[in-house]
């Protein structure tokens, strides 16, 4: 616990002095005020962290952590367990929907293993940092033990620093791979929030109505039995999240520990955002949301951290493609600022005060 | 008038049998079925457009139609007339907000003056496509003849046919520079639609409660003066359009007759696709909505194509904008349905049936 406070405090607010000046300059180019919406704050955030109006990026990764569940017990998904190795190998073989999305933005896949229920060979090409072989199943006991939690959280710090010394990053995406987890990832955002498990609830990869009602009636149980403390973001963790979600907080934790923005993708990677904003608020400057999915409990996410979604293309994958996806207009909100000239630059007439 | 319908008939629907074929390997993929939203129909239609499971493309074109407006006296905009000319000029010197976004897509830009109020420099590169300077005041007398507003959309079929000659042509953005003109734009749904313009009605660059109330009491008289004819699309665009609103009419039913895939953009742009639409009901296959503005007309006209816009960053600029980000998802989409392995080919187990 003690390296992670170490690593909260670490995390600085981006400066304000560089927002303030990159939306000076956006207000002073030739086109109506405003006028290219959320793109706009998109680049003077960027700008905040990185401390230029030129920002680029040259090494663009996403991370899809992995993780099992112990709660597919309960019947929440339409898909067996196995898939979540398999998918894994799928990742490292450039097979799956990630790599696709990834290699268009001109972004690297990094897969790791934070929890998944198997023995990978330890010659794979993946972050090897498995807490345990899948959660508990969190209508019976806790999903993990305080110790777990943190150990999860503090894998995705890691990886983040080993990449940020061994090969660079400056633009990472988070993304996720396991079987059952949007029950988890419903069940964190309803313990912040307090809002019901049946107005949060989605249907995941594609569960019928009986399903979901069986979902909904499964994440009451767990929150019932465990009563989560939304104060005490470990402590929901534990009790009702999954590796792969610690992980992910992780990533964001130690990306903005290390002022690089970070963007997240569906709802359980933005569970795991969550949790990162809730022991780090200031984590939040460094924090973009890729896109808005299906999931009902997605939005309430976003809601909670004040985040504008960039995409809004009704996925429900997961992997990180909505991350991934959301990299090209982030680039595009750089380009905006560095580069379209000022009305004063080209000698146009600005709107007629009234 | 002859030519027109000649293009009109040269439109035929898109293959269904390979849009089929795009929808069944899309199902087949290793993730959830429809998993990837918007982007599946999206990869679908442009298959059934190009004929192949494998899109690329090479000649990524957006072309910008410029015209004045004589409603303009009526004080509906934030600026003065003589903007658009040097809103001509500034993209040509490549610094406004399209060309910095066109060169971020990989795509070029063509400026065309439909119908500027400037004598420009005939040597300048642009398509020089005047029918006149400037449409007529159409709180007065009809914004143009209709032999003018057949010009017009001729003016932009030529355009799309001199490319496609000259340099190739394989994806095609929409986009509109003219002061005034969402005033138009909004009288054009409001004739098709019957809805009252009051409901129809945006701020355009950023009017004030008092400037929207005139913008709508002008289109309101507008459409009472000449009550345009809603099954006649040229009696609409000649009574209450634009003359660059012909020529975005004209560029999608070229691209169309083409079997060339056309992305609108902003109010303005999807005006022009709409009256197109209205004359050749198939050219919708080959049709894309770039994006959702903040102009409140846009989504109606939307819903009268059934067609889902790829982007909604509040934007409200025009010039080709969110067409050309919009680029970039269609390509993703191209990428989605051709490289995404299936269950199959990745062995990897698919949903349990219920």
């Amino acid at each position: 616990m003690e390296k992670l406070t170490q690593v909260i405090k670490n995390i600085e607010p981006s400066s304000r002095k560089i927002k303030q000046k990159a939306l000076k300059r956006l207000a002073e180019q030739a086109r109506p005020a405003g006028s290219l919406g959320i793109l706009e704050g998109v680049g003077a955030k960027l700008a905040a962290i990185t401390g230029t109006l030129d920002v680029s990026f040259n090494k663009k990764i996403v991370i899809t952590c992995a993780g099992d569940h112990g709660v597919v017990e309960e019947g929440v998904s339409l898909f067996p367990q196995e898939v979540t190795p398999q998918m894994v190998e799928n990742f490292v073989n450039n097979g799956a929907s990630i790599n696709v999305l990834a290699k268009h933005v001109g972004a690297t896949v990094k897969v790791a293993d934070i929890g998944v229920n198997f023995d990978f060979n330890p010659e794979m090409p993946i972050f090897h940092k498995k807490v345990r072989k899948g959660t508990s199943n969190f209508t019976k006991t806790p999903a993990m033990t305080r110790e777990e939690a943190v150990e999860s959280i503090m894998a995705g710090v890691h990886i983040v620093d080993e990449l940020v010394e061994q090969q660079g990053l400056d633009l990472l995406g988070t993304g996720d791979m396991g079987i059952g987890n949007t029950t988890p990832s419903t069940a964190i955002i309803a313990a912040f929030s307090g809002i019901t498990p049946s107005k949060l609830t989605g249907r995941g990869t594609g569960i019928n109505d009986e399903m979901l009602e069986n979902k909904i009636a499964v994440i009451d149980k767990g929150l019932a039995l465990h009563n989560p403390d939304p104060q005490d973001p470990i402590d929901v963790l534990s009790k009702v999240g999954g590796f792969e979600i610690g992980g992910l907080a992780g990533l964001v934790l130690g990306a903005a520990a290390h002022g690089i923005p970070v963007v997240c993708d569906g709802i359980i990677s933005t569970a795991g955002a969550l949790i990162a904003c809730e022991l780090a608020p200031h984590a939040r400057d460094y924090l973009f949301a890729g896109h808005r999915s299906v999931e009902v409990g997605h939005a309430f996410m976003h809601q909670r951290m004040q985040l504008d979604p960039l995409l809004d293309l009704q996925f429900r994958l997961g992997e990180g493609t909505g991350a991934a996806l959301a990299f090209q207009l982030m680039e595009a909100a750089t380009r905006i600022l560095a580069e379209i000239k000022t009305f004063e630059e080209v000698a146009i007439q600005d709107a007629q005060k009234p």
